[in-house]
């Protein structure tokens, strides 16, 4: 077996339930009927922006619980993570519950990540249910990353509007309709980017990197997907990973959505390149994908997410981005779609 | 199955080898002898500390991957992290591998959180082989959470002082004498500790929680280990483990070692409470512990990684320290030692 980082949940692992929370912004978007909650006070009525995220993440996973209609102490472990230095988004917002936590880093990708690892765990019969979750918010990020946000100061066009919001997955091993099928793991891939208002650059060859690895590894192909689901790319992103991927003779574009242009009206919202953040793709796949999944409108998709590996202080020290990205095949197991 | 947290590798995960690189400070202490390499240049030949703490992670994957005389492609994953904000310490030290990377954030509590998902991976069959390794640079810790090191600000009686160094773990499905036979997931804790520089009681009631469960659910009891080895908690966390568990009836002193009071002679060193980081559990446990074992001077150790869940931003904001440990048991399979 060589480390074409592909990956088979043979044990049966099964997405049961979802629960996600969002901003003002993404709760004036295009998608909101997708999304379980929103809160209007950046602050989610916390005295700190970190402490905002923290609350939403607690706030969702109760939601997850309620929504499941299950207890505490039946997760196995929660798996996951955030933007945050330190990721004291998720820590601070897993503090309390009686749960296992495993702290997961993967930028963007976490939520992809977690859901491998996740899937992993319950389908080796390691751990009876697992939650995968991730978070962003607009300000924690914004201000880590780039500017504090009272600047107000002017973006690029390549720039992406860091999502506020959280999704949490509860996977179990009984069957629900919804198979975690398979995946693959991302290896890092370094484009040379280094303008930290381009993510969408500095992440497409990992994304093709990863869809290649995936489509030549897996046994399966391009056809026997409803849609390609990356999480982040933005619309400049997007391009760029259908032109990489074109030039090995693979057209994804037809299927290729991105939760990252999904999530914002860009034009009329004035979103530049699209969202991004953990968030994004953690609440869209959990909104919309997972909710079109159930009512049997896609029958597969692969979900791509893509993390750009960089810090404040390896952007200051102009050094380039290296970026990962962890793809999960998400199945019907009733027929069900395409 | 409830969320005890206890974890079974029964599919069978081994330890192949070890590598262990550290600095200047860590070769002159107490357990020199058992690390594989040292470096004295605390820039490890790089222009900035991140970037040495990245030379380090990559140069004691490539001693690693000698050692075991594997190559890249063998490798199924390499899993870690370490504490810079947003890991780069280890993902532009793996970047040019390629090998898949799972990125994992539980402070100083990473090598055991890699080991034991890693040994899920691997005993579950999902990846041929598994690679665990954490970091820890003294100086991008240190100016990262506390001051610039140019500062020489002084350190109060319970501060620990961030090892250099990082250890490399291969994981491999063949027995090779040593066993991660099983283990136990943190629950993240919070004894209310404000006090960034008194790591160890803020670690302590995790720690100790986590031991509490490893012997409440997992069948073994201490008379089982020759050894209960922490990872960092300093003297001062040491004692206020024990203190907690004795009061829970459970009296480990006899048999607790902490890696953090092993690396340095903390009188000769002013090292005040000891050694800390993630990269002390890594090179100690890597070090010191694998070779002890792999002599058969060890039969069963339990390994515990505690981690201490802040950001330079909680600390600023005067939030509590939410902690998580993480227990991993390591035995040998040719009934030496105990």
């Amino acid at each position: 077996m060589a480390n074409n980082g592909v990956i088979r949940f043979t044990g049966g692992c099964y997405l049961a339930q979802t629960a996600t929370t969002v901003g003002k912004k993404e709760h004036q978007g295009p998608l909101n009927a997708w999304f379980d909650a929103s809160e209007s006070d950046e602050y989610f009525g916390q005295s700190t922006f970190e402490q905002a995220e923290s609350e939403m993440v607690r706030r969702n996973l109760r939601l997850l619980l309620e929504k499941a209609n299950v207890k505490e102490e039946e997760i196995g472990a929660v798996l996951g993570g955030d933007l945050v230095n330190q990721c004291t988004g998720t820590s601070f917002g897993i503090s309390g519950y009686q749960i296992p936590f495993l702290g997961l880093y993967g930028a963007c990708s976490t939520i992809a990540e977690a859901l491998l690892i996740g899937a992993s765990l319950v389908s080796g019969g390691f751990l009876p249910s697992a939650v995968a979750l991730a978070s962003s918010h607009f300000c924690t990020a914004e201000r880590q990353y780039r500017f504090p946000p009272e600047y107000g100061s002017q973006r690029t066009p390549t720039a992406q509007y860091t999502v506020t919001g959280t999704g949490a997955f509860l996977l179990t091993a009984e069957d629900t309709g919804i198979r975690v099928a398979d995946g693959v793991l991302g290896v890092v891939t370094d484009g040379g980017i280094t303008d930290a208002n381009n993510m969408g650059a500095a992440m497409a060859p990992a994304a093709a990197d990863t869809i290649l690895r995936y489509f030549d590894h897996s046994g399966r192909s391009l056809a026997d997907f409803d849609a390609v689901v990356t999480g982040d790319l933005g619309q400049e992103g997007l391009e760029l990973t259908d032109e990489l991927l074109q030039k090995c003779g693979l057209d994804i574009a037809p299927k290729h959505l991105d939760c990252g242009v999904l999530i914002y009206d860009a034009k009329k919202q004035d979103m530049h390149s699209g969202g991004s953040g953990c968030g994004c793709l953690a609440s869209v796949l959990g909104g919309y994908f997972f909710q079109r999944m159930r009512r049997g409108e896609l029958g597969r998709i692969l979900a791509i997410g893509t993390g750009a590996l960089l810090s404040a202080n390896s952007a200051f020290q102009k050094l380039s981005i290296p970026s990962v990205a962890h793809a999960v095949c998400l199945e019907s197991t009733t027929g069900k779609g395409a």
